[in-house]
């Protein structure tokens, strides 16, 4: 797998018909560094092979490397380098659809005046039939201010509408959700608050995205409070959800006892508060934190949770889990035998899973295989089935055990694109709604449309 | 045409088969005050006929005595009573969708993470490129405080959604443009303006849609000088345009000059303030303006048109335009001989057009045949196209004269549904921008996805 190699690249070769050349230029690809995809063939003559390989590579400087390597194979040409995933982005990933075509004047003056004007009074009648007869329903607000984007951090909102618009995408096609991207040009709590709470009769529910901590603890709990609509910020509880469902795997494929363990939260950012949160609610124990900031561990401590270090949680616990942005923190001698560890920054991990588990660890992941696509979808999906005013840590417990109850024996996870798991987290989390009695719809399960 | 009929119905009946029953049927619902759209045959025996009728009334208490008059109709049945309006309002009229399917991790990895990442840091590198690698290239903002919603007036955000969803649906259908609702849940001038910036790096434009005067001028005003993309408010010039481009063709067809015509404007609201400003720029000549708000007069005075009364304007001017909202405002013996007349109020117009002919009008047309529908699509789409930071009149007179020479011979103007018109108008709004020199993109004119 090449998930954490941020580089796309198409290189069309025409290699000449001679046994032996597609292998040497394949291991001069490996050998500089470059990991092949797929491999299309493209056109064949007595003379020539023309192939199509998609090419991942880590930086720009590597792939220079690479395609060198690839010119100075013997009988190799290079045609021509695509950039596909800048093709892909052209004029964007999402795009407003009209649910019916407007092919004839009758159907224009029932979807538009005068036909319309009957839904419009119904709804000034009752402000709750808008829920039936309009799209807010489905309407999601994906806001970012833009300054925690990725592992790129305050790169700005215009930067990361890519992003908004992937979640978007994702939201579509996994449960049927319009996800609206909202950037803001403001990085103030106050403007922030504000505004989303002003454009709020818009939406089903509002998902905060890559805001930095810690205003978007604060952000989350004033809208949250302010609006009878679900208010979430992904990166802190969709990213806990997923990292419980692994721990939740973890423990059971290791035969720990997760209610028992001592749990180590290093990283004490968005993600990792959320994560620890999630385990003390979930175990009832304190969760052990480290962080380099004094007001992110006394927060931590407010939670419930108990002040430590690295090289204490290192030694002490059972779990850890690290989201510190900081590659190779955890050295290898630091690992305890037996340890569950979950190294969650991304491109470059806090320990490389394979070192760890040389070292003693029972197991061990990173951020790849702990992907938040397996939550936020969901997630959202039951929240706005049921009409839920809130999502609460039991509606996430349920979507975590979800998650795990189907997990593939030998996986840490599901995959994320499987719909049956998405469509499974979506009613876990409905019915939990329904169980703690705060839907406030007949609730459907959603159906592909 | 049943243009200003609100109420839509399908009555399936089921008739015996006899000579002459459906005759009898189609007479009584007529003189109950029906209007029969299309007929469709569902399913027939030796006995019986059962059809589906599509009937628009103009209220409730109408379509009771139209079904009272139908059932009293010998060896008629009705079996059923549909509302298709609210049928095709359920859960809304617009939705997110992909513009990809993401069939494959190999997708996912190159739409979000990591893949995507590459394209963030572009457009962070240079802001410019999201035009290029984003969705905003296409998005445009529908925003609404629900102050002045059709006819129906201040109903609210939530009661004016299925508006702004049509709107959307007519952009996406007429010119490709993603239009996305935004519900406002203040009335205030400052939080609107403040919220609308706030968000607006999310949009290629801003279109402002029903907000009641007199706030809807400074709120645009105040938007536009603060931002650098086009803000509009439709229901002035939208309405303006194709009011405008009525005008040019009525006068060709009466042989009247416009540019030597001495025109009145009865109503000085949203719409018709900027009906009479577009004239004036247009003839370079003032216009007379009426209105019962001494503010809306002197509004009108600074712009340059002169203040007037409802009888002084029907007995000295050529052209008259009405767009107050008051039925049967114009008396058949205040019409001048020769006189044209547009009496836009929606359902009522000011004076019925067939009674200002008889009383010696040279022409006469209500709101039904000056749709607005014919502006908004074309203007946003050529002023987006040219990346134009602003719509300025002479791109909206462009629109206009484009609308009127597209016009069939006999009619007022072409149909809302004819998508050569809206390309035609796009292609003219954006070469004027690029003639006026405010263009700021290289002009590709819009092609069908």
């Amino acid at each position: 797998m090449a998930w954490d190699q941020k580089i796309f690249r198409i290189v069309r070769v025409r290699n000449s018909q001679k046994k032996g050349v597609l292998a040497k230029l394949l291991t001069a690809i490996a050998e500089a560094g470059g990991n092949i995809g797929s491999m299309v063939l493209v056109t064949e003559t007595s003379l020539h092979v023309v192939r199509d390989l998609t090419i991942t590579v880590e930086s720009e400087s590597m792939l220079e490397t690479v395609l060198e390597a690839m010119r100075a194979n013997e009988g190799t040409k290079i045609i021509e380098v695509r950039d596909e995933v800048l093709e892909l982005h052209q004029k964007g990933k999402i795009a407003i659809r009209s649910r019916y075509p407007i092919e004839s004047l009758t159907t224009l003056r029932r979807v538009y005046t005068p036909g319309v004007a009957e839904v419009c009074l119904r709804i000034a009648k009752d402000p709750s039939q808008a829920r039936l007869y309009t799209s807010i329903s489905h309407m999601v607000a994906i806001v970012t201010d833009g300054t925690a984007v990725l592992g790129l951090g305050d790169i700005g909102p215009l930067a990361g509408m890519p992003v908004m618009e992937g979640k978007a995408m994702l939201m579509e096609t996994l449960v049927g959700l319009s996800g609206i991207p909202i950037l803001l040009n403001t990085k103030d709590t106050d403007e922030i608050v504000n505004t989303v709470a002003a454009i709020s009769p818009t939406f089903a529910a509002i998902q905060l995205e890559d805001i930095s901590a810690p205003r978007c603890f604060e952000i989350e709990e004033r809208l949250q409070a302010m609006l009878d609509i679900p208010v979430l910020h992904d990166d802190q509880h969709g990213t806990a959800v997923v990292c419980t469902a692994a721990l939740m795997t973890a423990t059971r494929e290791t035969g720990m006892d997760l209610k028992k363990a001592v749990i180590g939260q290093i990283g004490l950012g968005a993600a990792g508060q959320a994560i620890g949160q999630m385990m003390m609610r979930l175990t009832g124990n304190p969760v052990h934190g480290a962080d380099l900031s004094p007001e992110a561990l006394s927060r931590f401590e407010k939670l419930g949770g108990i002040k430590s270090n690295l090289k204490d949680i290192m030694a002490n616990c059972d779990i850890v889990v690290a989201t510190t942005g900081a590659p190779n923190l955890i050295k290898p001698e630091m690992v305890r035998k037996g340890q569950i560890i979950l190294a969650l920054s991304n491109p470059n991990a806090e320990i490389d899973p394979e070192v760890a588990m040389e070292h003693g660890a029972a197991f061990a992941a990173d951020g790849k295989s702990v992907n938040n696509v397996l939550g936020f979808p969901g997630i959202f999906r039951g929240a706005v089935d049921a009409n839920a005013p809130r999502i609460t840590q039991e509606m996430l417990v349920a979507a975590a055990e979800t998650i795990a109850s189907m997990t593939p024996p030998g996986e840490l996870v599901p995959s994320p694109l499987n719909k049956k798991v998405h469509r499974a987290v979506a009613r876990a989390v409905a019915e939990m709604a329904i169980k703690q009695g705060i839907a406030r719809a007949d609730y459907v399960p959603y159906v592909e449309e």
